[in-house]
């Protein structure tokens, strides 16, 4: 098929978009791939279209190659299999909820977890029939808070998503492994510079986890590695690394000061500082309690929660809310503190926290014999060298301090540097979680029922499209490796001449007949906004047929390395035809 | 590709779906192609999902073959342009509509007209951009109040919907023309039985239109056509031939008579032909007068309505409903009757209709001068020989009668026969209404803007799986054309011997490489289930690879012809291609 630029519904942009941050988001809009139809919702145009089912067949072919089946539900699901998992609640202000005519309850399919457990226990009853992977390729709805950065974040999107069947953990983490190795294989191949990082599972429920991330500055998710090892970790993930525990019978005892004006941590390390208690205190000597609260999935009651972190961090939220979800996490109101009176604000210590039983959990830095200077629950007063384990012992620990650049890894090799990335792959152990909810069985050997265990691998196929672009371009527009390419060579006629058209045309002719995409630029506009064009939009192969042409040569071009080669117009097809594969 | 039947993920069902009428929806229920995941939702398997993209791919490509250009728009839409459009309230509670998490109005797209215009809109603006076809083949959302009949009437369905836009209605025409005959290739390609029928626009509004109609007796449509011309139509849009007029100066005076006890037609007829009036009544002689009330959309009133048919002839809910759209139709109540005391109820006649203002239409066959018996609005009371023209003058004609078989044929040539369809296309000349609504126009050579004028054309992609098994089928299961079939080869081995298993291998491996989609039965059961499983999956070509290797034959069986042939193994790669092609 050749495509004719004078009859294809494309017109590009001079100009960025208004409502785009993002070089990804600009690129595609100005060179005509999609179209906002709504907050987070866009069109896919003939160019888009066409870079998106490239992707799609990629991921298709490398699925299909470990033995994936693909089926496709709907996207509008019962309320049902949801409110069993607890999904229809827990998903809070994310889900797309509607009714039908009769008041039915219905939802967008956000992931469809409940739906293959399901349809597997309707299909399946025996051991033989495991293992098994079904995917889809499906789209998808999430009512995201902000949806901005294009395709990168839609509210309807483009999703792979796949699960694999197992009777036994053993089994589970063959089919992970086989599935991470085929995503390694698709971002490989769609060239693609991605880290894959131990993750947290999120609302999924289940064990093991991870990420795949495609490295960019404006990847919504930050991530660390380890500049010295293979370590890399989604934020959320990082587990810290504890001290060592200290010797309780060696601290001094707890002493009261009174502290004044010193409601920040800057403000108490300088007053004691200035006391001449014999050492010099820095902020991370300091306990800092941060008062939260709660509520769980389904209540409406809010639970009070302290957390206690080293006054040289604060709190990370996205850390923070990872480690509580399901629940939801709001700060403390002053109709809050009001209600609580003990609560001295930017005085508060563990004391006041404990004796009101009011749930406290610590950084895993806070560990059984470390003293720390920390509120003394009465206004400007500060109490130093109390101890954990003899003077307060808190409910647990939390991860919920920021990481750091500079932070020791936590696989004991190397210090952690930071990164951000676009979440464009995650694998995920998800175990019996859902196969409990539907009890979904096989009949074993031995008659007895055997429960499932399953995986769930995700692919953001249509944010793929954005990844993409956002890790191949320049100045002046996209650079799309080859094999999601919207076509293979971009011709482009610079120049009236019949000859150049003729040419043009046989060599397009040529093409076709092999097999190639090719878009020629038939247009009766000038050279520059053809080649400008071309540039923007993005095929890596360009050939021009101009006035070389009087000497019997085309030009061609190569987006990647910028080279510009002339080569003889009759050995043209076979030279593109080289360079196109 | 292989696929092989001991790890697909296919379980076939000995006994039909409780919730089944039509053979299709048992059908592909039973062979494992689709599940319903809820009221008229359904889940597509591996076999039904290759079904459906095999159909898909032929559409595309005789979209694509007459210049269309293929794009995507979103399934979750806003509301302005559909309230621009009117659509958001005529679409009544077919609509699915929701909100997002800031309180803002969505829908699920039910077809995509007002965003197809708005993009081209949007992208183009010089009378050289035209014309243009622009089409998607998408997901799309219906509430339809009975969802029955499994995919043949989906709320959730897949469909091709095209768009042609034109500077002037010659060009609508051409276009018009060239996607109706690329719709007789798809439906020819696909093997089915259809008709083309004159219909009426419904809810798109606009002018010309022609519905693409699989025959079959369960089909929701009923048509008619003529037993000698070409003439076919959809009820709603058979225009009834009016008879000659009479002269008024001959027709008798109309003459009250009490005829007690006649609040039916047929007993009225007995009555009057027992009153010895020197001639002989029948049903069509009497003109039954029938209220209704109407609401337009967005409106809370109701307006009455009086429609005029001979009483011979039922009101055809359809057909009335399709005259009067997009207004709402309902009957009267009780206490509608008690609120208009001149409604006597079995005896309503022109009289009081016209003295109290209410609009009166009526049946094209009560022209000027024609006599009719009909209710005197007293009990008991009717008046014979009311002249229209003389006695009454109606305020204009609608075509809410039935249309019965041996009517006259519209086109003058022959009698009405009636049958039933499945839509499975509609063309239609949608004109400017869209373009009206948001001002979609083309500079001109002239510098003056042009109103672009719209063609719309649909393709039911996923009733198409169940329209195809509908007409495709025996008692042991579905037949399907070469096209769609799941697979190109079904191998069947019969029986344990490592020869089978050997042999069958090969073949399948000799078909794979040659680009044909294999089906293997290496299951372990008995050959009576495998060939009954064959039969009812569809493959049209299987191969039983058995007894007869001893003897170096293979069978090769056409679910099409019945026919069974032994064929040398060595041959049976070389038969097998030749047979699917």
């Amino acid at each position: 098929m050749i495509t004719r630029m004078s009859a294809l519904f494309l017109r590009t942009l001079r100009e960025d978009p208004a409502d785009a941050e993002l070089p990804s988001h600009k690129l595609l809009v100005r060179a005509g791939y999609v179209r906002r139809a709504a907050p987070g919702v866009f069109t896919w145009l003939p160019l888009g279209l066409r870079v998106l089912r490239n992707i799609e067949r990629v991921v298709r072919e490398e699925m299909n190659a470990i033995g994936g089946q693909e089926i496709e539900f709907p996207a509008l699901l019962p309320r049902e299999p949801y409110e069993a998992s607890g999904r229809w609640t827990e998903y809070g202000p994310l889900l797309f909820r509607l009714k039908d005519r009769k008041g039915a309850d219905y939802l967008l399919g956000p992931t469809h977890e409940e739906l293959f457990a399901l349809t597997v226990k309707g299909e399946f009853s025996s051991y033989k029939d495991y293992p098994l992977f079904l995917y889809q390729i499906q789209t998808k709805y999430r009512d995201e808070a902000r949806p901005r950065a294009g395709i990168l974040r839609g509210r309807e999107f483009v999703m792979k998503d796949s699960y694999s069947f197992d009777l036994d953990d053993e089994g589970l983490k063959q089919s992970y492994q086989r599935h991470r190795e085929a995503y390694v294989r698709i971002f490989d191949r769609l060239q693609l510079n991605y880290v894959i990082v131990a993750a947290l599972s999120g609302a999924m429920g289940g064990s093991e986890s991870e990420e795949f991330l495609a490295e960019s500055e404006f990847g919504e998710d930050t991530f660390v590695r380890s500049d010295s090892s293979g370590y890399a970790a989604n934020v959320e993930a990082v587990v810290t690394s504890p001290p060592p525990e200290q010797p309780i019978g060696e601290q001094p005892p707890a002493v009261d000061h009174l502290t004044p004006n010193t409601p920040t941590i800057q403000t108490l390390v300088d007053h004691l500082n200035g006391m001449d208690l014999g050492r010099t205190f820095t902020a991370a000597d300091t306990l800092k309690n941060v008062l939260l609260k709660l509520r769980q999935p389904g209540s409406t009651e809010w639970e009070l929660l302290a957390i206690g972190v080293p006054g040289d961090r604060e709190v990370d939220e996205k850390r923070l809310e990872a480690a509580l979800e399901p629940a939801e996490v709001a700060m403390l109101t002053e109709q809050d503190f009001a209600a609580n009176p003990f609560l001295v604000k930017g005085y508060i210590g563990p004391k006041a926290l404990q004796d009101n039983k009011i749930r406290y959990l610590v950084d895993p830095r806070i560990v059984s014999g470390t003293a720390w200077v920390t509120g003394a629950d009465e206004a400007d007063h500060h109490v130093v060298d109390l101890v954990c384990g003899r003077d307060f012992t808190p409910d647990g620990t939390i991860e919920a301090a920021e990481v750091r650049a500079g932070d020791p890894s936590p696989d004991g090799q190397g210090k952690l540097v930071a990164a951000r990335g676009i979440e464009i792959g995650h694998c995920f152990q998800l175990g019996r979680k859902y196969a409990d909810v539907f009890e979904l069985d096989a009949l074993g050997a031995d008659s007895k029922p055997i429960r499932i265990t399953m995986g769930s691998y995700g692919i953001g196929v249509s944010r793929l499209v954005a990844a993409i672009a956002e890790q191949s371009h320049d100045d002046k527009g996209i650079i799309w490796p080859r094999e999601v390419s919207p076509f293979g060579v971009h011709i482009v006629l610079a120049g009236k001449d019949e000859q150049i058209r003729t040419e043009g045309e046989r060599i397009a002719a040529g093409l076709d007949a092999a097999g190639v995409e090719v878009l020629l630029d038939d247009r009766q506009v000038s050279p520059g906004v053809k080649f400008s064009d071309a540039e923007l939009v993005g095929v890596p192969t360009i050939l021009v047929i101009g006035r070389g042409l009087r000497d019997g040569v085309v030009e061609l071009r190569d987006r990647f390395t910028e080279q510009r080669t002339d080569v003889p117009v009759g050995e043209a097809v076979e030279r593109l035809l080289a360079a196109s594969r």
